[in-house]
């Protein structure tokens, strides 16, 4: 088998510990040099293989691409951008097949969520349909833990173990706060379609008499009288109230509550500000004083109180990627089958990339209490191992120390720019 | 000596360390049994003075006194709630002298920032004006860190180190998505009066070229042109723009940003919140997609990041303000006399509450670079060791374990219940 370059890239928004898939990447590809010669990151994702931005990684030292390990973000740079399909954009798939040829890559790893999956199904295809034969690895990320068939989404465990930290948190202080001051505490968490994210604020409490008091699902319609209802009783009943609320809580009618109005490369509405939105009718209705905090990328980059589990699946995923290129595997995606809860015990198995791409998992319903504020026993049981264990980076200076890569393009070889 | 009972609570806002303090209070008091007797902590501060409602500290464990040290908010509730003049409300004193009579308190110590120590200036009065001797300490705590004569607050260091690290690992998260999404991100942080908490957020970097490119300091009045320039210049120079801005930023009239009111580009009304009106003014002025983040209860709450500098500083002032009331020493706060800063060294000192009650210790200009939008070498020597150290919490079921108190009150011994 012939030596070939390795091309890898990260999509869409990045989590704490896609980098860790990164590094599972490299250095088992490092592994292997009878088989992979180098592995070029795409700078900015696929649009680096477009543009012919192609990393070396081979010029960072073990050193370097461990510390990648515990680096939040994407090091190479990632980026919201989906291929169009082969017949709509042929021009996009003759500059990639025109790229990987130039750098001899036979392999492409791209490391995202459910748009990203697609793009890499797409490339898949270039061998059939033009002649340019590439092993295709996906490799999972998203913290909405929307993808299909893996047992959950390396990203999603920090994310979670995160929220569910910070809800335990906050609500300590606002316990503390609420016999002369503020009484109602909301926390605006992501999840734009699926609550997994505001689902994981419920284990700060272990069940209904501790906080979160009130959890809002997207799944969930929100009703308006009901809520106030819900936070009326937490006072009488706790002194305060504590919420949860996903970015994607939204009316019967799909309003989504803090509908800020613009649309992302994918067309997805950009939302911010249901916290506000709720702690004002809040106010008007009860007159409780509030406090609102909104996470926002805080929550999806916290490396530094990352779940053990999710740096441990985040780094395998991207280990058994290239595994699965070497095994002569193609269009798959390394997913987490779970082999039970108590204790936490799980493998990789694989998903095809065209049934993984375009599919949103939504949270089962009876994962939602039957009032739809909170989760349930099978909700927890489900959760509970994703935010076992600690991984804190090293620190220096008080701060996290992160990697700190030279990113080295490596020499163009084609005479054409390419505008995207 | 006779044997008297102490009083113990909790004032003002909560922080990551307030507990910290308290232990160190409740653990030296019960190494003198020949002078202290019982620790009783007011229930919700003064408040639990008022109403006789104290909660009897020797109820609990050793381990749960020592597991105050990692749980963040007010173990035993906290108060915003400001003792009048003698002469104005002369009622409150007199139910505080008779609290303390029968239940024979001859030490108040009281946690809390300015307007704490002002409460606890006056309760040392009631001595001389009404003839009950009170030893009063009070015990610094404020994450604005805008107490005079200390050096510092307990409290703001664990801030300092969370907004330094949240600025570094988004700013990490938004560098890898700025080529083609999100470039700007804006995280608001507390300080309605002081920029001490936005300024650690400059530690995240190491200088002008590193994020966060903009500061908003309450102390600079708020220019939009300047602000507006300097983002769009962070974006041409480095792709992206991260901004950490002072909930107390204002414009020169003293009028605050987050006060701004009006309608968003969408016609919304505006919700208020200093990151989402900077957002607008962006998202208008230049066009740019943006993130923001509003940290709010979950910085001065976040104790899985304390410093160790400042759980050490938070147990020590608690410890010394029970040897100070056994030296007799009356009407002072221990405080944080800083020795050097390279390397670190400190010593408690202390002054008097007469001139502590009621100053604000701003930031000294120098602090603040000639632009008004970073902060300067200066200010870095000053807020670097307030950082140092990690201090993690115990961890079970992947989130921080925290103390369980029984926190039961001792029997009322008077037969009147007070309003307060």
């Amino acid at each position: 088998m012939a030596i070939k370059n390795a091309f890898y890239a990260q999509s869409g928004g990045v989590t704490a510990v896609i980098n860790a898939s990164a590094c599972g990447v490299i250095e088992t590809a490092r592994k292997h040099p009878e088989q992979i010669g180098k592995v070029y990151a795409g700078r900015n994702g696929i649009i680096g293989a477009l543009r012919e931005e192609l990393i070396d990684t081979s010029e960072e030292s073990d050193e370097a691409i461990r510390a990648l390990m515990h680096t939040p973000g994407g090091a190479f740079g990632s980026c919201r951008y989906k291929l169009k399909n082969l017949t709509e954009n042929r021009r996009e798939y003759e500059r990639l097949v025109e790229v990987f040829r130039a750098h001899d890559i036979g392999y492409f790893f791209y490391n995202g969520g459910g748009d990203s999956q697609d793009t890499a199904y797409k490339v898949s295809q270039i061998g059939d349909k033009m002649g340019y034969p590439i092993t295709c690895i996906g490799i999972p990320k998203t913290v909405d833990n929307d993808l299909p068939f893996t047992d959950c989404c390396p990203g999603f465990g920090s994310v979670a173990k995160y929220v569910a930290t910070s809800t335990l948190e906050a609500s300590l202080d606002i316990k503390s706060m609420c016999e002369s001051s503020t009484k109602v505490f909301i926390l605006e968490v992501m999840g734009r379609h699926a609550g997994w994210i505001a689902a994981s604020g419920g284990l700060a409490g272990k069940g209904r008499d501790e906080p979160p008091h009130i959890i809002l699902f997207p799944e969930i319609p929100f009703n308006r009288e009901a809520f106030l209802a819900r936070v009326e009783q937490s006072v009488k009943d706790y002194g305060y109230c504590v919420v949860v609320a996903s970015e994607g809580a939204q009316y019967e009618d799909g309003r989504f509550l803090a509908d800020a109005g613009g649309k992302d490369a994918f067309g997805h509405t950009q939302l911010g500000g249901v916290a506000p939105t709720l702690a004002n009718m809040v106010k008007q209705a009860l007159g409780y004083k509030f406090h609102w905090a909104v996470a926002d990328y805080l929550q999806r980059s916290a490396r530094h109180l990352s779940s053990a589990t999710d740096v441990e699946q985040a780094y395998t995923v991207g280990q058994q990627a290239v595994e699965m290129a070497l095994a002569g595997k193609q269009a798959v995606m390394p997913i987490i089958v779970r082999e039970q809860s108590k204790p936490y015990r799980w493998h990789i198995g694989e998903a095809p990339l065209s049934e993984v791409a375009n599919q949103e998992k939504k949270m089962p319903i009876h994962f939602i209490s039957d009032d739809g504020f909170s989760i349930t026993d099978d909700c927890r049981e489900y959760l509970q191992p994703l935010i076992e264990g600690e991984a804190f980076p090293p620190f220096e200076n008080g701060i996290p120390k992160v990697a700190h890569l030279r990113n080295e393009l490596a020499p163009k070889k084609l005479r054409t720019p390419f505008e995207v």
